[in-house]
């Protein structure tokens, strides 16, 4: 077992530790990519386009390493640069997991049977090709297609975060429907609860089960506390996406250092910030990015203490 | 423009020549692949076992070359052996589009925004890192989330499956949930008609819009097809999962050759049949194949003449 800890233990032992609940998103979108370390074309699949994303990407995770707890790369640019954009995806979690950072994969993995299995073996297991900490899924496929990834969860200490209420202006086209009296989100929201009774933690009876509800929807992220009181919350949306730090917390509830209970994601807000994005020296760059990376640190540490 | 061609015109001309609507799916699930292919302890992220892999997928697309029209990868086998499985399935998609077979990537994929483009363009946009035919998307997110899909799709020609009634026994736990009076599987199917609409194909009027129906559902399988007369449906569940060549083709209809509308997928029945995965020569392995995919071709010649 590299990792006997609970993830859900891990993770809120280090955020009480730091005062915040700060999750640093990396989304290396090409054409945001700051002009300090932009090369040639930028075309996805360019030999300096992935040295350029590689070092920039580098330069964030040394300098968020001990200033936040976990970090959430986004698969899908990976995936926009084919298999150099997974290389090098895999020597940053390395590098991320080295410096005492946690990885949390967005992928909003989801599919039946043994190709579940592939997935969570991918990423979870014991013997995972890319091991991270924890991972985003899809419920669609139904709740026994979450299995494979709760028995990784288990056995080598991993979270998981399960797509509830997303973040998006039309995630209610299915989520908000009503079903038997109760939306979508809500329904699957109860089907989790089995899920995190199996995953608590025995230190801070958190559980590893997490769920992803946007910011941009705070009623409906205090419904689903009211569900699964014992759930991570992964809140997208503060920051670019409009929602201020007091609604990315409102799933949170008091613990032993201010409000705790789930992570508030923050990418491009900090990634690619006016100032950072311009940047004509190193040192500029850097302070750009700290100060960008500080405010989003100052505004959830105030907002958790409330 | 690549393929000026719409996907669906593609498709359907090959499968009314070819006279079945047969898809070899390719699940490398590691513990299966066949005795004479593999090579040391078939550990996922082993030198030796993205070869051995290599060379079975190798083998098998230039056995299934101009015997079926398209190839669906699944995705998740190749992330289960890291970022060399991803060059592997890179190359695999190469080789099989130069032998004239289009391909489907099963992916699943679903996400937000300037995310879900990501994914559009690292499969299916003019500059894809690994360029194919048509991929298969997850629609928990909304409606809006497919655009960039579309976008793609009409753009280079390209298709889209997405999932509404998957063929796992566990489907139910959302897909069937009542939304006022409708299954949500149907409430997704009636949300995807004018995307269905807009991606027509001149020649054969068949969309380049699909949907995932399993085999093992033939009634909602019926009920979609009201729905969305011009969708393509992609049919899992076909031999490994228990279903008949008669219940996979419950939503085809009538057409210049038989009965048409969709692809039907077999993986495990073709590829991991016992007497392929005991044979001890290359030669038996190929007859064993050979054996294994005649079957499914004359079993879905009979169903679509019939």
């Amino acid at each position: 077992m590299t990792h006997p800890l609970n993830f859900a233990d891990r993770l809120i032992e280090r955020t009480r530790t730091l005062g915040h609940p700060l999750c640093v998103g990396l989304d290396p979108h090409l054409p945001m990519i700051p002009e300090l370390f932009r090369r040639g074309s930028m075309a996805p699949d360019d030999a300096e386009t992935i040295a350029a994303v590689e070092a920039f990407l580098e330069e964030v995770i040394d300098r968020v390493a001990g200033r936040v707890a976990i970090i959430k790369p986004q698969i899908a640019f990976f995936e926009r640069m084919g298999w150099q954009g997974m290389r090098m995806l895999d020597g940053l979690c390395r590098r991320a997991r080295a410096a005492d950072l946690m990885v949390l994969l967005d992928a909003k993995r989801g599919d039946i049977g043994s190709t579940a299995e592939g997935y969570a073996g991918a990423y979870l297991g014991a013997d995972a090709a890319m091991p991270v900490d924890a991972i985003t899924l899809n419920p669609y496929l139904g709740f026994e297609t979450l299995e494979p990834f709760v028995r990784a969860a288990n056995d080598v200490g991993r979270g998981l975060f399960v797509l509830v209420k997303t973040s998006n202006p039309g995630s209610g086209d299915l989520q908000d429907r009503d079903v038997e009296g109760e939306p979508l989100f809500g329904r699957v929201a109860d089907g989790l609860s089995r899920i995190e009774a199996d995953l608590l933690g025995s230190k801070t009876g958190w559980s590893s089960l997490g769920v992803v509800c946007g910011a941009t929807w705070p009623d409906q992220a205090r419904q689903v506390r009211d569900a699964l009181p014992k759930a991570l919350f992964l809140v997208p949306g503060y920051g670019a996406q409009g929602a201020s730090a007091e609604d990315a917390v409102q799933s949170f509830v008091p613990g032993s250092n201010g409000l705790e209970g789930g992570l508030v994601n923050s990418s491009r807000a900090i990634l690619f910030s006016e100032p950072a994005r311009r940047a004509a020296s190193h040192e500029s760059w850097a302070s750009a990015f700290d100060e960008a990376l500080n405010k989003a640190i100052n505004e959830l540490s105030a907002a958790v203490k409330a």
